[in-house]
Parts: structure tokens; sequence; C-alpha cells
């Protein structure tokens, strides 16, 4: 109990997740998972001037959403911790001030909803705190033009390149109650492949996830099946290619249980998204929408969450530097 | 004890602060602190290519400077928290990965080193971890050419405005040992006093300052007196007055005890720097080089440390949204 091996906190006093919420674009919601989400958007600008007011609209409307459905008011939160992909967390600062609740900033990338689970579960399983609010959002026009191109250029999109998912999930953490509980964390590190391709975030992000994931299986001394499933973030195809095969190779055969947000949240074929979903809103909308259900249902009794993180600038990217990647697990039973 | 009022968490078991270490660039190493400094760099480059990299490799030194001067080993420590103000805290992700310690990536504009030594100091009280680095860290350069003009253009500075800190500040924070210890801190919240200019950062700050100040003295009961020393981030002199002003409307005087990071770090006469310092970096060192000395030589018995932040991205100040603040105070005695 505690902390344990290298990078994993078991917690005696576990965490309950005591709801959650999440938002989505019209694309995601005419996707698989349609009908799990709690909000979809009727178009990506909301009535909004710029997308990035959009994207701030996105997250008060999942946390006032989350608020609702708890019988919370902002007043009962001890603090909320929560980022997203825009520069200096823009739309996040933006949306948080309404509520009035001790914030801390998060960034690391698209695996902010691990990284704002982990120091969540860490306040509450402290006692530090008795309600904390965690969560993570992207959007997918801010993050396109500040990534990549501008939207109105229409650029071709390589077959690697996944489509940023318009997105927020938010959670609700208490020290008791009914709910899902946070059995454990695993904290990532920032793992350097050598990738330089924006197009291909899959592959910066696959060898993190396998890092974490076996990091997480060896320091809590289980094994894959000791999972019903395994849920990254964002590796879309190719990314979760990289990970079965660097897993298998390194020994661990996870690919029984492997799932991956980023190939649940779309149809690659009909959406034409490529590669899949990415975005830290894609890992954040398909834990809160749709695994957070199963496990309340018992339909899954646990899992490990591990959003995946690709750690670059427009700045480092055109300097020419390597993406790194960073992924952070959660370990999840059903009560 | 734990969680009292709505933001603040007094240590049962108070965190220690083992070491600090803090580099700066040539012209804070020319300031009236510049003896303070562990290191003082010799040009902003560093010898790279980019300020991008030059920040990365500063931050690089401060923390091996302080695993040195600590006789620690990366492995020793459990979790590093920490920032900068690029868009995706792009030179922190850079510097961190060569010492593959579990890594939560921050982002709380010039109130990082706040926010890191706060969330340092959960994970130490509450027992999970053992040693824990956090810092904070800005570079003139980078700054600069990210929020307000290209360097090359040379654009004229208002005499609101400040001088963005090269320099970085880092600390070791150990469950046990000789030290000054984190007593207790209080968590910001976002604080909006509808301003825009981005040449006035005082005056986005300054209201956050005065929230946080306000809400640590009410909930731990405590007087202005009480502190030997009250020190803001960097608020700089037209935010300093400002502060002063508005705690001492609200009926708290804090002018006998105050002081600002960013008005001890220059000297703006001399110095051309206009309001003072600014930067994640500024409180980061000033704390690091300065302060922490004062505590161990019991100079100052106890101080209230809070940077404070100004939270805008150039997207933002582009599109015209409001510029917020927001403040973390972390309190500290000496041994």
């Amino acid at each position: 109990m505690g902390h344990v091996g290298r990078q994993t906190i078991i917690f005696e006093k576990q965490p309950v997740i005591l709801e959650t919420y999440s938002t989505v674009g019209p694309k995601e919601g005419q996707g698989p998972m349609g009908g799990c989400f709690h909000e979809v958007l009727e178009d990506e600008l909301l009535g909004e001037k710029t997308w990035e007011k959009a994207e701030g609209m996105m997250i008060k409307r999942t946390v006032q959403g989350l608020l609702n459905k708890s019988g919370k008011k902002p007043e009962d939160v001890d603090y909320i911790l929560c980022g997203d992909l825009e520069n200096q967390i823009n739309s996040t600062q933006m949306a948080i001030k309404d509520f009035n609740i001790p914030f801390f900033g998060l960034y690391g990338a698209c695996s902010t909803m691990g990284e704002s689970m982990s120091l969540g579960a860490i306040l509450i399983g402290s006692g530090y705190a008795k309600h904390v609010i965690t969560g993570a959002s992207s959007h997918n026009c801010t993050a396109e033009k500040q990534f990549r191109y501008p939207m109105e250029y229409g650029g071709q999109r390589p077959l690697t390149q996944q489509w940023t998912v318009t997105g927020s999930g938010y959670v609700l953490l208490g020290e008791s109650g009914a709910g899902p509980k946070i059995h454990s964390i695993t904290t990532g590190k920032v793992v350097d492949f050598e990738t330089k391709d924006v197009f291909n975030m899959g592959a910066v992000m696959a060898p993190a996830a396998a890092d974490t994931i076996l990091a997480h299986l060896k320091e809590t001394n289980q094994k894959p099946e000791d999972y019903d499933a395994i849920i990254t973030g964002d590796l879309g195809q190719c990314g979760t290619d990289i990970l079965l095969d660097l897993t298998a190779k390194l020994g661990t055969d996870i690919s029984k249980v492997h799932q991956d947000c980023g190939l649940l949240i779309f149809d690659n074929e009909a959406q034409d998204t490529h590669s899949g979903g990415s975005g830290c809103g894609c890992s954040a909308s398909v834990f809160a929408g749709h695994f957070y259900k199963a496990l309340k249902d018992k339909k899954l009794k646990k899992v490990l969450l591990v959003p995946t993180g690709a750690l670059m600038s427009l700045c480092s990217t055109q300097q020419g530097e390597n993406i790194t990647g960073i992924a952070h697990a959660v370990s999840i039973c059903a009560e």
C-alpha cells in the first residue's frame, strides 16, 4: 500500500468516482459511441465568435452538467484539476473562472485526463480533500489550427494522422459514496523514441503507453488478464499496432484486453478519420461517457485507463525537435 | 489540521524543503540579487541554436545542480512537478526527459512555483512520496517572442511593462531531514478583473494575490504580522501598488511585511526594467536563491510565498479576451 515500485501508488482509502459527464461535438455524436455521451453539441461553434470560446463553453457545460448530475454546488468541491491542448490551456482557464473553485492547471498533452485523475486521487486518498473535479478537453478546430494547418487551408491528411476529438470529459471524485473506485495510479515518465512526424502521433505515444502499462503490471504484480480492459487514450490504429507489437516483444501480450478510445470513438472508414480519434478530450469523453457506465453496471469489473500524450508544440516542431510521449495509468474497479 | 476553510491545507506532517537550486541569466546576475543565485549563465543562448533549447538547458542544469547539491540521484526522487511559460511547456518537457523521473506537467503561468510546491507538499504530506522535486522556469527571449513581439523588432516597452526573468528555481521536498518546513498551502482561484493590457501584468495579478493572501490569513487565523515576509511573485511596482491599496481597502494592511520578487531581482532604474521582473522563473529563482537561505540562516522565521500568474495566451489576447490572474500561497517556517 502507498507508494510501490518506482511509479505506482496503491490507495489504502480508495477514491470513489461519484459521477461523470461528457460533452462531444457533432462528428463524435455521429460515431459508434454517439449514444453514450451525456451531451452532443449541435455544432463546433456553439454560437460563439471563436473556436477557443466554443471550447471554453463546452468545458463550462461539462462541469455544470457534472455538478447538476451529482447534485453538487461549486462550493462543495475542494479542488478542480484540468487542462486542454491549447497554448497556456487557454479555454480551460476561461471556463474555470466562473466556478470559483481552487484550481490547479495541468498540461499533459493528451494524457491530461490520466494526470488529472491521478492528482485528484492523491488529494482524496490523502484525506486532504472530500470532493475533487478532474477533467480534460480538446476541440478539433482549436487544436488543428494550432498544431498543424489553418482550418481554411483544408490540407490533405496522411493516413497515419488522427482526428482531434471535439470533446470534454469530467469526473467527480469523492472520499465515500457509491461508484467505481480508483485502486492505484502509475505515473508516466517522458519517453523519447526520436519521432518527429506530427502526422503520426500514435507512433509517439505507443512507446510511452507500453512503458507505463508494463511498469503498472510489474509494480502491482498483475497480469494483463487481471483486467477486463486496458484502455489507451488515443493511439489510433497505427499506435495500437505499435503498442501491441512492443509489449509482445517485451514479453507481455496485452492484445486480448486492449482497447483504444481513439479507435472506439469514430468509424474510421465511414467517418474518414484515418488512424482514429485523438486529443485529450478523446479518452476523457469515452471514459466519462462509456467506460464509467460499464463499470457502474458491472459489465466491466476492472479496467486500466491509460491516457497517452504527445509532448510537442508548434515551436518545437518547426525547430525540428523530437516529439516525446507520456502516459499515466489509473486502475479502476467496479464497486 | 488537514483541509481548513475553502482553500487551505495545514500539514500535520510538514514537508521539509531539503535543498534548492537557482540558475539565472546574465542580466539577473548583474541585479541586486546577483550574489544569491547558485549559477549565473554566461549568456542567454548557452551555445544552443534556439532560445527554447537554451531554456531547456537551463532547467537541466538547475535540476542537476539540485541533485548534486543534495547528494541525490534521479532514482531517489519519486516525482517531479514543474512547468514554464512556453506553449505546451515545451522547454520543461525537453529538459525533464533525461532524468527519467515520474513527471506531472503543470501550467499556472507565473504562479507555477506556488502550484508545484503545493502539489509537491501534498505528495509528501500524505506520505505517498518521500522525495519530490518541484520547480518553474522562464526565459526572457522565449517568453517575449511568444507573448508580445519578435525579439528582433525591438519594440518600445511601456513603463507599466515588466522584464521577463531568465531564471529557473527548483526545490527538493522531503518527508524528513533538516530544513525549512511547509506549514500550509492556500490554493488560488481564477480571478478576473477584466484587464486586457498585456503590458500591465501587475494589474492582472494583484487582485489574485490579494484574494489568496486574504483567504490564507483568514483561514489560518493569522495576521500579516505573524509573517516576517509576505512575498509575492512578480507584481512589479504597478502591481505592488495595487496590491497594497486593495488589501488596505479590504481592511488588512500588509505593507509592513510585503516584498515582491519582481522588485527585488532588478534595479529598475539602472537596469531599465521599468515596473520590475516577471515570469515564473522570477519567484522560483528568488525563493530558491535568496529566501531559502534567509530561512535556513533563521534571518527570517516565517514567510508566505505567493507566486502570481497572469493567465493569457497570444491567441486570447488577439481575440480580445480578458487576462485573468491566479496566485497560490505556500507558508514556510524556519526549522
